[in-house]
């Protein structure tokens, strides 16, 4: 395959329940409750006529745990991400759909032969967002009665997606392709390579029942910042989602996870880095400021107050941040990143609320598209990213404003595309479809390996 | 909800490799291999089209274990049932989809949140069929260290059971249709009951992150015919899949299993009974035999053979069944009736495999569509049935013989439906919708229980 120019990536965050949890109450979000099937088919199509990758379906799978919660923001009510992209795939064409699916609650042998089962639902438009998070909540929802550590989470994980790559691999691509009547042979045994794995945390002796993925495997990505989280995006990740508020930070974070590539002998392009992104769009500086500023107010800072999942409720909102904060189980990299601002810059709880629960960490544009489209063109040439996860409320309005005013100026400028060029959510990101395992000389595999 | 005339259930069994195993060959099965998305949607609109009440999509997952296969039968290629029922729903609009999951392999937590997503995605169109069997080969391919027996299997998929219902009831129906962006209020936390489990084989203490399912819950499908199989159906089932050779057979199972359903505080009509059934039609008899022949002598019996999962390669074709063949972990029940049924009519390996391999045991009808609507009208007003599970080969061919045929002469008998009159899989099926257990008063409950 020839080396395709370097292109943009773009793509959309979205959680389950439809909206980010301090949004719902804005004005333009259409009923403020989770969206129905025909409300994501709406939004999915959206992001289909403006050429995005894929959508990415965030997931905290149980990690509400017995609290029933103070009523004032999502608690439940939106889809499971295998099921909701299943259905969105037929619905749609040409958009990934990435769907987040924990480690720690899932049997390799059942998840792989769901994503096989999605990336051929879907012709090959499927990634996995590898999450092994472990938050308190999720503990009691599953009943984990001895919880692994970060280490061991993450070790979990990764022979978890040892296992599946070697289940997706257990048959050759077209194994069940030529069914022969004449003859009566309706594969050829040889297209089946068993899996005989024993490792630490799984036994494995077998062949997938379903075909191998259109993708080959479904494209991986992943969201850790921690030291560990950064390896095992290395090693595993092709798609690796951060957050960054300055171009600086941006780009050493790029150079960083891209810098650890060889050593598992993968090239820097087989890795994409897209930063998460907030935007408020509007025809002059001033409507846009006006429009952040409405977003802003309408954060709801009664009730329980949380910053990543550690609770807050009990400290002044206009105090500094408590020493001695317990770390929490999700986004550890993420939450050290955020304690050190907040000693640097002696920012409040309402700030950092602000900053780190509402938009989570990721930076936030407020301007007309063109200076939108500066920035995001300033990111990509720069290398502090190669595309962004947008976080929009997802009412239509702040969506078409970015696919009507930002898309076009990106496309004039040639960094993003006009129309989908290939079929696969591969073939969107420039990545390549990994080969079988099984058809590698044993040599290069070795050399593979790293 | 006023009482509703008893009304014929027809639904289809299919495989997801497309075609009964043995059948593949056959001329009128399309291309022989595992059907796309395109053909799979084809296939259920046009049981739709039949006014049919459900598509029931067999599994074995994992059961192939290690080993290859000798290549002349499916043994891999098709989709997982949560995936592919999740799809097809949003190409159907009314016909029933019926998932099987097996209790050993999957966590309640996660199966309840994904079967309460997709009854959302369908509009309450969702079954499951709970199986709990373990073969040899899908305790490789999950590495099960230490496997239940067939009673412990039973009770942990009892207990399954119970914790999906608790997690399904969780909330209240309508607790997340009506968020207030005035009051900030976006649902009202008395409509959350948190689950307190603690049991044998699991502990839950969380409540579920999607919304009651449509139906209350899905439709429970059940199939197992030993003892400890047909009490776990009449505690739990709504719908029994049996197999019957005679219409006194079938009226003894059907007699005993409604007998059963009392002492759980259960109506007879609370369980369908809905035995597995094959046909061939012709327009005249002698067209249908001749159809029958045609399919019969298509089955492969060279390669390895097998009875019900037993291996009985190196036995003689013509010979007798041996004494002392193990006993399956599928489907014992079904088994021990083969096994009593061979000693009976001193039938050859040959006979026993078209009879319980082809067509599982199940019933075979060849006639007109009359002959055929004859039958099924006696089985149905004499009490041996509440319906059938049609198990056509997949062709195109054989679903329409029924559907233009045999289908019009049961409507203008007044036993089935001339269009669909309700909405969800309870509606088709006459079955009530199960009250929230926590809105139910303690007394209630325990009278309830049985």
């Amino acid at each position: 395959m020839a080396k395709r120019k370097r292109q943009l990536s773009l793509s959309v965050f979205v959680q389950l329940y439809g909206t980010h949890a301090h949004a719902w109450r804005q004005p333009e979000v259409a009923a403020g409750g989770p969206p129905s099937l025909a409300e994501w088919a709406r939004i999915v199509q959206q992001l289909e006529r403006g050429k995005f990758d894929f959508a990415f379906f965030a997931d905290f799978v149980g990690n509400g745990g017995d609290e029933v919660g103070d009523g004032r923001r999502p608690r439940g009510g939106g889809f499971e991400p295998l099921t909701l992209t299943a259905a969105l795939a037929t619905l749609t064409q040409h958009i990934g759909l990435v769907a987040t699916v924990n480690t720690n609650f899932n049997d390799p042998y059942n998840l792989a032969r769901r994503f096989a089962s999605l990336d051929h639902i879907s012709g090959g438009r499927i990634g996995w967002n590898i999450v092994s998070s472990l938050a308190d909540g999720a503990t009691k929802s599953f009943g984990v009665a001895d919880p692994l550590d970060h280490g061991g989470r993450y070790e979990r994980a990764g022979e978890f997606v040892e296992v599946a790559n070697k289940l997706w691999d257990s048959w050759e691509d077209d194994a069940f392709d030529h069914p022969n009547k004449e003859t009566g042979v309706f594969y050829d045994p040889a297209s089946g390579h068993p899996v005989r794995h024993h490792g630490k945390h799984f036994n494995v002796d077998t062949l997938l029942d379903v075909a191998r993925p259109i993708q080959g495997r479904p494209v991986f990505f992943q969201a850790g910042n921690s030291d560990t989280g950064r390896e095992f995006a290395a090693q595993h990740a092709e798609v690796i989602y951060a957050a960054a508020q300055t171009i600086e930070e941006a780009k050493s974070f790029y150079a960083d996870v891209k810098g650890r590539l060889a050593k598992y002998g993968r090239e820097p392009d087989d890795l994409k880095v897209t930063p998460g992104l907030f935007f408020h769009i509007g025809e002059t500086r001033q409507e846009a400021q006006e429009k952040y500023e409405s977003f802003r107010d309408a954060v709801d800072l009664s009730g329980r107050r949380q910053i990543m999942g550690v609770d807050v409720t009990n400290y002044p909102l206009d105090g500094p941040l408590p020493e001695n904060l317990p770390i929490p189980a999700n986004g550890r990299g993420r939450f050290q990143q955020m304690v050190a601002l907040a000693r640097r810059e002696n920012l409040s709880i309402r700030e950092l609320i602000l900053r780190f629960s509402t938009v989570q960490g990721h930076r936030t544009l407020v301007g007309t598209a063109k200076d939108i489209a500066d920035e995001i063109e300033a990111w990509f040439v720069g290398e502090a990213a190669d595309g962004f996860n947008l976080k929009p409320s997802l009412h239509p309005g702040s969506l078409d404003d970015f696919i009507d005013g930002v898309v076009p100026e990106l496309q004039r400028r040639g960094i993003f595309r006009t129309e989908y060029e290939g079929v696969t959510l591969r073939d969107h990101l420039g990545l390549r479809r990994p080969p079988n395992q099984n058809l590698i000389e044993p040599s290069a595999r070795v050399a593979a390996a790293g």
